[in-house]
This record gives C-alpha cells, sequence and structure tokens, in this order.
C-alpha cells in the first residue's frame, strides 16, 4: 500500500495547505488578539489580573470591557474576572468618578474621546477619560499597543482626535450594490433591514471604533430619494441602533430634489417656504427615529445630481436651507465636486470657481467638502486649490479609500502616502505656512472639522476585497484621527496587528508598502500625467479615448499628446490653474528641478525631446517611468514571495495571486500606454526598453463587461 | 465600583451572546464535525486508527483522504495516521486494487459513483467502489453517518446515484450578480478569474460532492455571448480544474446567436454550414482549454432569447446542431421554457404544443430540460405535461432551489416537500404506472438523465442567505442522488448535520421544516392560485396588478376573480390545459373530493359561494387559508423561540430575525390578498377572521426598489 502512503501525504499537505478549520480569511482585520511570547503574556497577564470599571452603566462601556475581555480572555487564557474592592486590576476610571482621585495628576486634551493609559503603582494599568467613548479609544489604543508587543514600560500615553467628525462615506446603492466598490456587495443589506440586522455590522463599528472613525454615511452621494422615505428611515435607525455604542453617528445622503420625489411639491427651490418646510418636517422624523442623527451628505448640481442651480440659487442657499432644517441638531455636509455643464472653463479650475466667491455664505453648521485633488481621486493629483482659499468656510477634505483609479482591489497600494502627501501640502494660509492638515483641523479643532474617506468596505469576507487594502481603511482612520502620523508609523501598525509583530516580516513588508502607491503611479499615470483608464469602470489603460460626450471626460483631454508633445499647460501661458494656488505652493507645483518631476505634465506641456532634469528626454522618461513602474511590481512580488512560510498559507496565497496579476496587468499597462503614446511621438523606444507585446489596436480592442463598481 | 461589577457582567453577556471569537455563522454548512459523546468517539476512532488507501495517486483521492483527515482529526484529536502493512485502519479500496480480495464479497450497482461501506474484520471500515469519485461518495456518506451518531453496526451500506447528471444551474452574470440570486454575489467572482481563484469554492466543490452533485452551469441562462470569448473560457478553466478533483463537470449557458454576436457572421440559422463550423471550432477551443467539458444549457427563444425559430428552424434544429458540434464529448441541455410572443394559447400549455411534437427528433447528445410545472416555479404547480409525453426524447427535471416565488432567503420554506410531490407524481409512462421520478430516471439510469436546480449559492457567509436555505441545496442534491428519498428522512440528515444530532432538537425542527413549504402555499398562493406576487422582483403581494406588456404576464390572467367567482378553468369547459395530462393524472388533477384542495383553482373557476368538500364556501376557504398559513407562520417562529439555549446563539438569533419578518410579511400577504378579492367578492369575511390592517390602496402603493435579484 506504497501508493496510499504517498496519497496521504498529498492529502495532509492539501489540509496543512488549507489551514485549520478556520483559516486565517482576513474577516478579522487587525483586531486578531493572537497569542503571546510567553514572558510578554506574564507582563501581559499582569496588567491585567482582572478588570474594575468605575462608570456608569452604558452600551459604549460595555463594548469597552467586552473587547478587553475578548483580547485578555485570548492571550491569558482566562475571562477577565472582576475585581474585587481595592485589589489590583486593569482600571477603566471615567474621570467624574471617585477612581480619578486614584490616578496620576494630569490633564486630558480637549474634546470628546480623549483618553489616557496610566501604568499604577501596583504594576497595572488604567485607562481613564472624560466620557464613555475616549475609554473605549482608550482600550483599542491599549490592545494596539500590546499586538505590537511595544514593552509595557512605555505607557503612559496619552492621546486625543484632531479632527471632531471622521468618517466613512458609503456608496451604497438601493440595490445592495456598490458604486466603486470592489469588495462585494454592501454590508448594509437594505433588503432586510431594519428586522435583519447582519451581525457582521457589530464587528464594523468594533473596527471603525478601533481607529477612531466616528461617523458613517450609509448610502451612495449618487442616492434616490428612496433613502428619504419612511420605509428607509427605519432601515436607518436600525443601523444607528447598531452603531450607537460604538460612538459611529449615522449620516444620510439627501437627494435635493427629494421635496418633488417625493413630497409632491412642484419645485425643490431651496428659498420655497413649502421646500424649506418639507425639509424641516423630513428632519423631525428623521430625528425622532434617530435622535443623536448626524446630518446630510448632499453632491449637488454635479453629475447629473438635481441641485440649487436648477432654481437660479447658489449652492450656499442649497445648504444653508438643508442646514436650517436640521438647526443645532445635524449637520450638512456639502460636496464641491462639480463641474459646468458648459465645459469651456478648464476642468481643474472649476470648482475653486463656483465656491471661492461663496466663501463666507455658508451657514455654521455646514461644512464644504473638498476632494484631495482638484480632478478626481487620481494616483496622483495636487491639492485643490479651494483649501486656503475659503477661510471664512468650514472646509472638510475628502479622500478614497477604495480604489476606483489605483487598480481596484486587486492591485496593492498602500495610500497612506498619497493622504500624507496631501495632507502635507504646506504654502497655504494667511502667513503662507499652514499645510492642508492645519487648514482641515484649524487652530483648535472646530466642532465641525471633517476627513471623510469614501469606504472600501463591503460583503467580502475580507471587508475590503484584498487583505492589503484593509491598510488603507486602517490608515484612513488612523490619519483622520491625528493627520500628522506617519504612514510609515501607520504601516507598522497595522502590519504587526494583521500579520504579526515580527520585525522581519514588517522590515519586509513595510518598505513594500511605502513604495507600492508610486508604483501604481508609475505604471499608470508617471509624470504627473492623469485619467487614463478605460471608460466608465475606470480599470486598465486607454489613454486614446476621444468619443466621449464631453472634451473633459476624454483622456486625451488630459494628456494632449500630440505628434510634438505631451501634456497639459496649467502656467501662465496655458490655462493658468496655478494661479488658483498661493505663490508659494504655485512656485513648488510648477517647478521642474526636483528630480521625481510628480506634477511635471500635470502644470506643464512639453515637447519629446525636451530635456528634463533627469538628463533624460521627456520621451526617454516616460518609457522608463513605465519600466519602473512594472519593475516596482515584481520587486513588490519578489518581496511577498520570498515571506512564503512565514504568513499564514491562505492569506499568503490570496495575496500572492493578486500580486501575479498585478504583475501582468502593470505591462498591459506600460505596453498599452507606450504603444499609444509611440504612434504619436513616433520616437523609438530607448535601449534596453522592450517594445510592447501587442500591436495598438490589440490594447485598443480589449473590453471588460464584467469589471465592477460602475 | 460595584457599577463596575454590573457592567462587567453585561460586557461578558455580550461577549458570551456574540459567541466565541469564531461562532457558528452557517459557513461550514453540514461538513462540521463537531465533537462527539465520549462513547461514540470512542467507538469512531476504533473504526480509524489509521488510513490506508489502496487507489492510485489522484486529486480526488486526495481529495477523499483530506477530509476523512479533517473530520477524523476534529473527532479524535489526532490526525490520522497513514496505515502501515497489515496494520487494522479505515480503508479506502479501488475494486481494481488488491485490497478487493480482503473485503467481504458483493457486487456494487452500475455506473459511476456507486460505493460500498463494510465493516472490517477487525472492526474496522472499508468504503470501496469501482472508481475514484465512488470512493469520495463514499467517505462522504461515512461522515454523514458519523455525524448523524448512527450506530456503526448499521454498516454495511451500499448506495449508488440513479441520476447520471446531478446539476447546479447558477444564473450569475458577467457582472457578479446572480438573476433571482437572494444570497449575494456570484461565488464564482469572474472579474478576477482566471488569476485569482477564492478559496472558498474548493468549499463549494466540498459541499456539492458531499451531496452527490456532479455538474454546474456556472452561467445565467439569459446569458451574453461574452462567455464564449476567449477571455472567458479561461475563466471557465480555472472553475473547472478547481471543481475537477470533486467529480464536478463545468457547462456553459450558451447565447444562441453567439456567431454572429462573436463571430462575425450574419446568421445563427442552425442550417448554416458556417454556422455549424463557428460551433464546431468553438467546441474544440473550449475542449482545448477544458478536456471534460459538459456542454451547453440554452435558454432559446423564450422571453426574448435568440433561438432557431429566429430562422424558421426548430428547437430540434437548433439543439441538434449544437449537440453536433459537441460530438461525444458533451451534452446539450435544451430548456423547453417556452413561450410564444403571441399569447393566444393559454400559457400552461405552450411549452408541451411547442416541444410534444418534436419527439424523436433530438439526438442522443440532447437533454430537453423541463421545468417541474408549467408556469414557472410557483409554490405549488401540478408537473409539467411534457413528463410522459415524450418516450423518445431524455428529459430532465429543472426544480428551482432559489425561492423566487416562495420567499426569497427571507422566509423559511423546505422545498423537499415541493420536490417531493412532484417527483412522486404518478400516473406516468405507458401503462400510467409510472412516476415523474421513473420518467427522468429511466428504466436504468440513462448516461444522460438528469436533474438540475436552480442554485440558491451566492457569496453569502452562509452560502444561502439564510441558514434553513442550505437544506434546500442539501434536499436537492439528495434527491437528485435518489429521487425516491424521503423530504423527511432528508431533514433528519441535514438537522442533525447541521445542528445536532439531538433527538429532542431533530424532533422540534424537523415538523417544522416539513410544514413550512404548506405554509408558504397558504400565505401567498392558497387552494391551487398561481403568480399573484408584484412585478419583477416577485416578492410580496400584487394580485391586482393587470397592467403588464403581456396578457399572462398579469396576476389578474391567473386568478380570474370577478364578483362572481375565481380561479382559471382549464376543465374541457375551458383551456383544457387537462387533455395535455394522462387520463388518469388529469382524472386526479381535477379531483375536488380531497379536503386539501391543492389544484383547486388552478384546473377550476368557482362562484364565491360554491360549496366545497371543507363545507365551506370558496370565499369562506379562502380566507380560512390565508389564516392558517399566518398561524402556520407562528407556529415555526413558537418552536423555533422555543429552541432558544439549545442552538448556538448567532444562528438561533438570525433565524429568530427572519421569522419575525416572516410573520409580519405573512400577514402583509395574507391581508393584502384578502383586502384585494374582497373588493371583487363583495362578501364579508368569516366569523372570527380579521379585517386587513389597511385599506386595498395601501397593499397596492408599496414599491420595493431594494428588492434583490431582478
Amino acid at each position: 500500500m506504497r501508493g496510499g502512503a504517498i496519497i496521504l501525504s498529498w492529502a495532509l499537505a492539501l489540509l496543512l495547505a488549507a489551514g485549520p478549520a478556520r483559516a486565517e480569511d482576513g474577516y478579522e482585520l487587525w483586531l486578531r488578539y493572537r497569542p503571546l511570547p510567553p514572558t510578554y503574556a506574564a507582563e501581559v497577564a499582569a496588567i491585567a489580573p482582572a478588570l474594575a470599571v468605575d462608570a456608569p452603566a452604558s452600551p459604549t462601556i460595555a463594548a469597552a470591557t467586552a473587547e478587553l475581555d475578548r483580547a485578555f480572555a485570548a492571550w491569558t487564557g482566562r475571562p477577565l474576572a472582576p475585581a474585587g474592592t481595592g485589589e489590583t486590576a486593569l482600571l477603566l476610571c471615567r474621570l467624574d468618578r471617585p477612581c480619578a482621585a486614584t490616578l496620576p495628576a494630569h490633564r486630558l486634551a480637549d474634546g470628546t474621546g480623549a483618553y489616557r493609559i496610566d501604568r499604577l503603582a501596583r504594576g497595572s494599568v488604567a485607562v481613564s477619560a472624560r466620557d464613555d467613548i475616549g475609554l473605549l479609544y482608550g482600550s483599542f489604543a491599549l490592545l494596539r499597543h500590546i499586538q505590537q508587543r511595544a514593552p509595557l514600560d512605555t505607557l503612559p500615553q496619552a492621546d486625543a482626535p484632531r479632527v471632531a467628525i471622521r468618517m466613512l462615506d458609503h456608496w451604497d446603492n438601493v440595490d445592495g450594490s456598490v458604486e466603486r466598490g470592489y469588495a462585494g456587495r454592501s454590508i448594509f443589506q437594505w433588503w432586510r433591514l431594519p428586522g435583519y440586522v447582519d451581525p457582521r455590522l457589530t464587528d464594523y463599528a468594533r473596527a471603525n471604533a478601533s481607529i477612531g472613525i466616528n461617523a458613517v454615511a450609509v448610502n451612495n452621494v449618487n442616492a434616490p430619494a428612496t433613502f428619504l422615505t419612511p420605509r428607509f428611515i427605519l432601515k436607518a435607525k436600525a443601523l444607528a441602533d447598531t452603531l450607537r455604542p460604538y460612538g459611529i453617528r449615522v449620516f444620510l445622503s439627501a437627494r435635493f430634489s427629494a421635496p418633488r420625489d417625493l413630497g409632491g411639491l412642484a419645485t425643490a427651490d431651496p428659498l420655497d417656504p413649502a421646500v424649506q418646510r418639507w425639509w424641516r418636517a423630513k428632519a423631525d422624523e428623521i430625528y425622532a427615529a434617530i435622535p443623536d442623527f448626524g446630518g446630510f451628505l448632499v453632491k449637488a448640481n454635479s453629475e447629473g445630481q438635481p441641485g440649487p442651480q436648477d432654481y437660479g440659487r447658489s449652492h450656499a442657499d442649497g445648504a444653508n436651507m438643508l442646514a436650517r432644517a436640521l438647526g443645532t441638531r445635524g449637520i450638512v455636509i456639502w460636496r464641491a465636486f462639480v463641474y459646468d455643464p458648459d465645459p469651456a472653463t478648464e476642468r481643474t479650475m472649476q470648482a475653486y470657481n463656483t465656491f471661492q466667491p461663496l466663501d463666507g455664505q455658508f451657514d455654521a453648521n455646514v461644512v464644504v467638502q473638498v476632494k484631495n485633488g482638484p480632478l478626481d481621486f487620481q494616483p496622483r493629483e495636487p491639492i485643490s486649490p479651494l483649501f486656503g482659499a475659503m477661510p471664512r468656510t468650514q472646509l472638510g477634505l475628502e479622500f478614497q479609500i477604495t480604489k476606483e483609479y489605483l487598480g481596484f482591489s486587486t492591485h496593492l497600494a498602500y495610500l497612506a502616502p498619497l493622504f500624507e502627501e496631501a495632507l502635507d501640502t504646506g504654502g497655504l494660509g494667511k502667513d503662507g505656512r499652514a499645510t492642508l492638515a492645519d487648514i482641515v483641523t484649524g487652530d483648535k479643532p472646530a466642532p465641525t472639522s471633517l476627513i471623510a474617506g469614501v469606504a472600501n468596505i463591503g460583503s467580502d469576507r475580507n471587508w475590503s476585497g484584498s487583505h492589503f487594502d484593509q491598510a488603507n481603511w486602517y490608515a484612513f482612520g488612523r490619519l483622520a484621527w491625528n493627520p500628522r502620523l506617519s504612514s510609515e508609523t501607520i504601516a507598522r501598525e497595522w502590519t504587526a496587528q494583521s500579520f504579526a509583530p515580527d520585525p522581519e516580516l514588517v522590515g519586509a513588508i513595510v518598505p513594500m508598502m511605502l513604495a507600492s502607491r508610486q508604483t501604481v503611479v508609475d505604471t499608470m499615470t508617471p509624470l504627473g500625467l492623469a485619467h487614463l483608464m478605460g471608460s466608465d469602470h475606470h480599470y486598465g489603460p486607454a489613454p486614446w479615448v476621444d468619443d466621449l460626450g464631453r472634451p473633459d471626460w476624454n483622456p486625451v483631454y488630459y494628456h494632449r499628446a500630440d505628434a510634438d508633445g505631451i501634456g497639459f499647460d496649467r502656467t501662465p501661458s496655458g490655462s493658468n490653474a496655478l494661479a488658483q494656488y498661493p505663490v508659494g505652493l504655485a512656485r513648488r507645483y510648477a517647478d521642474e528641478s526636483d528630480p521625481a518631476l510628480p506634477f511635471l505634465l500635470w502644470f506643464h506641456r512639453k515637447r519629446w525631446d525636451d530635456r528634463l532634469v533627469t538628463g533624460r528626454s521627456v520621451w526617454d522618461e516616460l518609457v522608463v517611468r513605465y519600466d519602473r513602474g512594472v519593475a516596482g511590481v515584481d520587486a513588490m512580488a519578489a518581496t511577498w514571495n520570498g515571506l512564503s512560510g512565514r504568513i499564514d498559507a491562505r492569506r499568503h496565497g490570496e495575496v500572492a495571486a493578486l500580486l501575479a496579476v498585478q504583475q501582468q496587468e502593470a505591462r498591459w499597462w506600460r505596453d498599452a500606454s507606450i504603444a499609444y503614446f509611440q504612434s504619436l511621438a513616433k520616437r523609438p523606444l530607448p535601449a534596453g526598453h522592450a517594445a510592447p507585446a501587442q500591436p495598438l489596436d490589440w490594447y485598443r480592442a480589449q473590453r471588460f463587461p464584467e469589471a465592477p463598481g460602475i
């Protein structure tokens, strides 16, 4: 029976490859609480011999203690027993309670959610805060510390959010699809609400609270008014009830024409008293169901959505009308992503032209939410010129966590460097010394300071479609909490928690993550190019597209390549979009002396043979960048494959498969782009750079009806 | 710190309610392999002290041994060691190997997949089969036996499939949506294939193999030709490679117009030589990628799909042309679900009129696949009159597992009684003594005997959208394997494996399951009514709809209710659809003496005041049935709620929430239907039956844009 033995070893290999019956499938995100090494486990057990809570009962406190119990039970093998009087214990202490007297004297930062973690005299630990949510955040911070196996003597620590509203925007539709979603369907399961609330929503809330997210817009900004019907308000209430213990408030995207769509009114004119009454009654109806309802998120007069301009009113008229319907109960988040139906003005200048003149006209409970860049979530953009240009308006910052333009959930692209690059952009403010982060946070955090991210979360088991896309959710939350955290710190935290706090592993993975976004820039939109992707689905290269309904929907509008050269002249000799920026920042954006050349072709039109600071011609540099991108993906794959055996087989295999796809698709982007640009430039490839694998027509003929997220 | 202790006990309660970190979320289906009680565990350990395999190495053998190892490791706490020579061991024995001589003499049933399980002299167990897949099926049968904690001395057992092709039809679309899918998105993730194959597809294959399913059509019968492009053939190949070790062959739904859509031909006329060549080349291309490709599933000239009638050819012309392109390599499954664009003929008679005259004209490798009933997967239908009427044609039977018309995945409706009722229908065949099961299996199982089910499987964690819908997948597979199994036996098997083999639990759940389908009939379509649901989404009551494009799309076409009465006269005084059945069966269908009155209004038009065998008038009986339905759902909820604490909290809570929704929705169906029919009948409700909660207009105004599966 030798054959049998051989089969059996096959079978065992199969079984081991599959891992234990419950493999690491990514569901637990960064909240894995895996066993600790013995010495450290003993230290951890010592700081939490039991749990004492001095705070009035509340669902938020219950959530905090449940999380601590879950983690410490996993680490120490026994549940956290309640502490007897005077016993040494891990302490959750609300500062209006007697326990405060037992803690070291200190002052917490202002605002909701601040916390402090102290070592106590007898070696245990206290998490203290002014409010319940601070105790929950502090509990998660302690668990984050331990999951990274950080030395316990580096406590005490204190922290507080720098931004008041840290928000996920879900572009989830009534039918369960997700616009620009690459991780399955809507986790909210609208169809089944309110009767059935998916238990995973509690895990969603835990994950959000663990990184400080405290607000979610649960439906797509391209929303039908359906979401404001009584049936859907009950659904939203069920969500709000589930998320509330975790300090998360629910917002709804509101369709501006709802008074007509639902209310039977003839108009949605914001100055019409009947319209104002309708919205006031609708707000009252929502608040009766959801007392802590956050407010409305509105996309108006943008890409076909209705808005106040339909009635000759301004965005301020529209936003203020809704803000007054909410009153002091909530806020209106009004998106600045607009471009005129008449595209005579250069596309990247339109939002500024529309909104900047309205500075000072918005009510106090209106936030104008501005995308990080002036175009649309490209792999690299300069910041929107609105930041710093509306000092009398509360501006919110909108990032896209879902990778609409960066390879969906297929490609590995860690976005924190993109977020960081935007947040660290300086030259703003009265004295030109403020960064975008300063503009968003304000001198001291305003109660309506806001950073929002378009969520990358769906019904996929691993939440984000791929394991590494979880890092973008994590990084967004951490940066919204503190915009001055570094992308490297965040990558280290995430890797240690999501894989293991093994210095070699972290040392291999973190540099790969940090380089990944530039790699995507190189493979798709090098040298400041933008908007070169396929129509509608936004996947894959299509720089040749020139037949869409508006000029500024076409890639050729953006790259402007022809026989002579390439690039968009946004200097004074061209559209002069540069003039929308403060002088210092404009000078930096126009600079051609940095060999990184991040914005070269965004702001300049160049001849193919122009010599660059790198010593190469524009044409040669373009090819070099594309090949650098391909090499970057190959390097990621090599790094990852080298970690085989050091990461659980399931996650390692899934990431490896996606990186192999990314290797192919980087070549596809490179080859298709070079084939197209070469058809215009008619120049030979620089020595050592291979010709595209297929003729241009082959790339042009590709169709992807199965692309998700449209 | 007493408050703290209270909070802590809250937190613990929360934690316990959430169950262990990895709760029972339904992912494991009926393959849970939970710990056994000590005595039985010792017996189980004794039959498998080690594992011996006498069969040549193959991926199927590896799958069998991996499954045995997974289960026995869970039960005994140690992996199954390979057996040394002569050692007592659990034996997998292929009957062409030396091990056969050591087994008790016996003869297996003919055909692929037959197996036998014997107790050996030294107390161990042998699974034997002629082929690898038989060994896999036998291994699963042994595990099923043990999971039910059945006495080991009831072995030996032998079994063999009675139907050659046991098939799931996935109505999965290119974009990942699923037509009539209520369990999330397509598990196949077309977008990511072939580069990324979701690991859960291996678990999907295991589950199918465990119940004998050996064929899957992976794309919607309403398929674009996209699925036949080279890119998609590579995706299908990746699926076939994943499913092959589990004995599962892949089929593709093929669009009849593909030679025009993809091939650039001017026609798709099946008699055109260029069309024939195109399909032959396409088949060759597919077989080069997938050597065991099953063949094509075709919906032609039905609901707007192209087909041979577009060119004046018959369904036989179309099917045979495709069958010849496949040759001996595969089969064509040609659906008989057609109804004429001209609806002059009564709808339920049209498929018979179209197909019956073609009997004898189909090639040997064509199966004509007929839905169980003549209409469309209603909660109750008589069988299709085609069964028994095409003796020279291989007819396949198509069930719908996904509950398009039975409350989606929200309502609890165990479908095995529906399947069983159809399969047990007699009065067929030459001597009028055959049942539908006999017709489908044939005298001895034909190599193209086929039972297909429209799958209820999606990306939801629990696969089927609800825990009890898993039972319908399970029951379908078991009945396709052996159409003579009873729905009760299957319910017992499933419950014991999916929850626990606890007699009290099984004794409570199984009767609830068995009654559940009649309860849905009562709440939605009592007394033989049909097709009363809302347009498009097919959820909720809308018997009033009368404005759809074709008469036979409207509920009013089917119930024909007016001031005088209700029901569809299909006797000789009406459409005489009865005449399409053999005389004996027709007599039974027309019978009004059975107080169950299953088909009363399907075949008869009655006056409201006609007295029925039950002693009640038609009007009163209708109301009584609706209320019986409501009471049936209440009884299910009461039964289930009584099991609290005996079933893991997560699954208990999820099912309880859905049953609460079903209680509401049963009342909605009852109230809306009674309100509508009363508006016509203008008769008072019988004493003791409550008036509808809302006026009829309220029910008519309900809209559900979020309904899934359209």
